[in-house]
């Protein structure tokens, strides 16, 4: 990818801070952090960070880590000053704002902990500088991809892809959703994925009427469905695509309700274009569901952003009257829920255009009953 | 496990609070919400909970979550009543903190974001009522395990070890690193636990150097030093194990400094017992690394509690003055860590006593070369 990209989206960031007449922010969500700098150590969680960015509103911009960290961030974070904080991140910045001349101090209120950010508080306090809770700055600037990232989260969509055919084809009644779950991640990892996006999802029969059932012991039976949710990262890009199916001869009401799923899937995908609010996306695909009488068995969103985070703007919620914006990368994914019965899902991964919407995922697995 | 234990940890955390005359306890950390109600669901992230208790000064606590969880927290935590916040958590508190009295309610400091914290405080303060930050509260509940919650440390244990002997002997020359975390991570689920308890470290030859290596694609070379440290979640609870080893023949150099690592860990051991300051406990371990004049390459404490969390409480440091108790669960870790050459570092578990401490750990791979 062009060497380019990190200067040009710290610029974007720092004309931001002016406009905000902020003097810096403090970069804690890791997304956030790799996307503006290139730094790709993960955070094992919220309270064991691998480093923070601090962006000036002009100037060089700074990582903060510690020394386990520091020649990966010298390699990785090239237009960057790494400095290390042997005494923490608060006793740095005690040190570090006085001298950079920062007044207006911003940190990332959705992404640090309450506890930090009071003993953050009271350290710019001390020093009579302001210290500004904001959420959203950093990724304003992601929700919209560039052709490198739309590249990247395609070889994300086709890895995932080939890890699924890879498994699709031996999942067989007897074996447990644990074992299909971790044939999958195991799969992901072999074939070069950094790991699952997320959970992967395995559910056999009428565990699938839970949106976000969690892999169990449960053999698969005969006829039943299987429904797959799944995404790995590859170079920092996810991807995320579920698969509902039977392994063997379908009934009938599997094959109609499938049938319904993918249309109100179509649906949605057709009405996507820059211009249309999520709302109206999320209607067209509804819409199908509704007429056909399963209404209330759709119970969630219609789909949501992807990019360095597996979910990210936009919603495509009934609720969002934000406007598709060219270059954004959406899932496409409804579903109908009935209790005992089961679930059916299906996702796949579009990027909006001008002119409408373009797939990213080539697998048809059971799409087109 | 007796069902008894909970009940008796909400009496625990109820005397607490009315001595600190708080009405109610908003619990957000995992480990402790595990811990009062037996609800093993888990977060995907911070941002993405799924379940808080609160639980009041007196009488039957609560579990709020949403739709998705209600039939496994109605199973789970008997105790409790389960209320779901179909509009969210802060939408239900509105409506239970003035219906339950409650008018000084604490949450977690160190686990709660702060934009949910400012949210949580504009309710509050609209309601006329008092919310107060803590850390700790529930911490200082489970630093000492009881012989049940020992019992299944000690299961972790030994799965951990069990899957560690698995793959050991297939560790060759030629196998990179992520290979081999990979197999570790695969047979842990193979065998029955939940997952991994942190990223299992695999570093080979001078990556040893870095405590905590993430694996690469390095292969090992013949005669290379292998360092490996591994944890499972089995049932809740963690395991933590490194073992340091050469696949073949070892140099004399690893052999004395093995010998001297394994000497600092003996030594620490020793040290232990309840009514010993952690500090002594490190300093025990410490001073033999320091008189053989590696003082300098033993960079981090000696070790951590470990419990429902991987990481609790107590840490076995030299700034730490506090003491032992009976029925503390902690690692015995040093290591020595030269760049270019690489890292020795051995870590068993072992359970603090009246007069001594008890071994967690059965296998001596490479420990007494």
């Amino acid at each position: 990818m062009p060497a380019l990209r990190f200067p040009e989206r710290i610029a974007r960031l720092q004309t931001t801070l002016r406009r905000r007449r902020l003097s810096a922010l403090l970069v804690t969500q890791p997304g956030n952090r790799r996307y503006l700098s290139g730094y790709s150590a993960l955070d094992h969680d919220i309270q064991e960070s691998s480093g923070v960015l601090l962006v000036p509103a002009r100037g060089t911009p700074y990582l903060l880590t510690d020394s386990r960290f520091y020649l990966q961030a010298e390699k990785e974070a090239r237009g960057f000053t790494v400095q290390l904080y042997p005494h923490g991140l608060i006793a740095l910045l005690r040190q570090q704002l006085p001298q950079q001349g920062i007044r207006h101090l911003a940190f990332e209120s959705h992404y640090m902990l309450h506890s930090t950010a009071a003993r953050l508080q009271k350290t710019v306090l001390g020093l009579g500088l302001e210290l500004h809770p904001v959420t959203e700055v950093v990724e304003r600037l992601r929700v919209v991809k560039s052709e490198d990232e739309i590249e990247a989260l395609r070889a994300s969509v086709r890895l995932n892809e080939q890890v699924f055919q890879k498994v699709y084809p031996a999942v067989k009644p007897g074996m447990t959703e644990l074992e299909v779950a971790l044939a999958l991640e195991t799969t992901m990892r072999r074939l070069g994925a950094r790991g699952p996006a997320f959970e992967t999802i395995v559910a056999f029969g009428p565990n699938a009427a839970r949106p976000h059932a969690v892999p169990t012991d449960r053999t698969l039976a005969p006829g039943e469905m299987v429904l797959i949710d799944m995404g790995l990262v590859l170079n920092g890009y996810c991807s995320d695509m579920t698969r509902t199916f039977v392994a063997g001869r379908p009934e009938q009401t599997f094959v109609d309700r499938l049938r319904l799923v993918r249309r109100a899937q179509l649906a949605g995908m057709n009405a996507i274009r820059a211009g249309v609010t999520c709302r109206a996306v999320d209607m067209a695909a509804r819409a199908i569901i509704r007429d056909a009488g399963y209404g209330k068995f759709f119970g969630h969103a219609l789909g949501h952003g992807v990019g360095l985070d597996v979910h990210e703007h936009p919603h495509l919620s009934s609720g969002s009257r934000k406007q598709l914006r060219s270059g954004m990368v959406v899932t496409v994914e409804p579903g109908i829920y009935l209790p005992d019965w089961g679930g059916i899902r299906l996702e796949n991964m579009v990027v909006v255009r001008d002119h409408g919407c373009e797939l990213l995922n080539s697998d048809l697995t059971s799409l087109d009953l």
